[in-house]
């Protein structure tokens, strides 16, 4: 059975994240993982560079409607056309997602996830209190290495 | 100019939640306001009811294909048939968003409201952190009463 | 049980199908349909002026994500963002379509209409014949005026 | 640059369709084009069957939201959730469409095509009349065999 992961982030990331991003979507291609994305830059670019480059499989959902948009690493190109409706889509169509750093399009992104029902992987991301200012941690799993999101990720599905 | 303005929260919601969202629906129908919610139960038939019983305009973008599981108080049903990407929906159709509450889609529609540009007022809501800790607040104005809530709000708008 | 009625149709329409537009909207308002339509110009903001002068309530469900772009008809406007993908929440939206002349738009709404199951009263509208060169005609009901194409709609719903 | 056809047609079809729908998928394959489809039965399994063993990259784009709603020869799933409006999406990813056979919900992707300006070529498809009874072939070429369909749509594209 194909495995479906999304790695999301934000398009304006530093060195750091575009590393850890690099490696996250390197070992998922070596898994056999299928690599969705939200196409664009920054942590998208770098996790579909990473898989691309170990011979992975990479799809990207583009907000736009102009496949061009995607960065050169997507080998399919999917233009939504749906602006920020694309990170629904992202949503349904992973196993598992895993964020890489944190934006207001990513917390959607993790959000969405937590809704319908996927488990989450986050590195360095934002985390979530509730009013009492306890963490909302149902599901989120933290990792502090790219080798183990990919890890927790890959048995989040098999489990 | 006719103003939209979102109220989202839970569907699950208890006594106080759903007191809060009535008198939200209730002031904001009173301003002029058209009132924008998901459509189903909790906070969002709560605002609903609160609106149309002050003889308000009420909205109701619903996640499924069946115009029935809108909540009574919804005087316009659109059934999306888009799940939560009704969600995005909402968010694009307001000019500010009222959150009541938290849970996993509300945070996406806090979220998403945030990445498309709009001012989101939290009610009771739950707090971002990013990585070093610190609340992520800029565009997220924090209420402590309905009347404070629906001010901010309006003036949000106005600005 | 509130009746929800689409009207489609060019946006770029002549003197004849606005004025068949016009009149089949005013007529669904006097009989307390919601007029839903794609809230731009032609045959939309015809139907939408006719339902506005007569009393009625109009919704526009809105191709691009700025409110602005809806004609001034239209008392309820649904910026989605969905680019044509609006075709899709209109006939989901509505009980019957009305299809006031023809264009490959409105065959679009036309189309996904019978493939949803809503019936579709054409007044102008295209032909469609299958290979044979026989005319696909189920759920498609003909009428040559307003008055006809509305008493059609509403009985569709009815039955 | 790579070529993205999408090849559409009913769901329930003949062994006439089948056969013609399995040879357009094997001709594009082997073309390098990636062969789109709505991932279900009929004319798209058939079409993804001939693609896949010819060695082409199948994509489909799922009406609902479970990935295994997915005919096997399909190798990327989008389950969008859409209902529907995964045609939308599937005429925006394409850079022609290829229709085989008719059906409302064929219907509603050749209208969309060409509202959104995408060449059609049509084999064995539905004919549009317009309201003098002439056909609306603006943008639609016919085809009478796969290796003509296929040969004509990627001319569309090359032009």
């Amino acid at each position: 059975m194909t495995r479906y992961v999304a790695v999301v982030g934000p398009g304006d990331a530093g060195p750091d994240l575009v590393a850890l991003a690099e490696e996250v979507g390197a070992r998922l291609a070596r898994a056999g993982a299928v690599v969705l994305t939200g196409g664009l830059g920054g942590v998208m670019a770098a996790a579909s560079r990473g898989a691309a480059e170990a011979g992975g499989l990479t799809v990207g959902l583009l907000p736009g409607a102009d496949r061009a948009e995607a960065n050169p690493h997507v080998r399919v190109a999917v233009p939504t056309g749906l602006g920020q409706g694309r990170n629904v889509l992202l949503v349904r169509a992973c196993d598992v997602l895993i964020c890489v750093g944190g934006s207001w399009g990513t917390l959607s992104e993790v959000a969405l996830a937590r809704r319908l029902g996927r488990p989450v992987v986050a590195l360095a991301g934002w985390t979530v209190l509730d009013p009492t200012g306890r963490p909302v941690e149902d599901g989120i799993l933290r990792a502090s290495t790219a080798a183990q999101a990919v890890d927790l990720a890959l048995r989040a599905i098999d489990r």
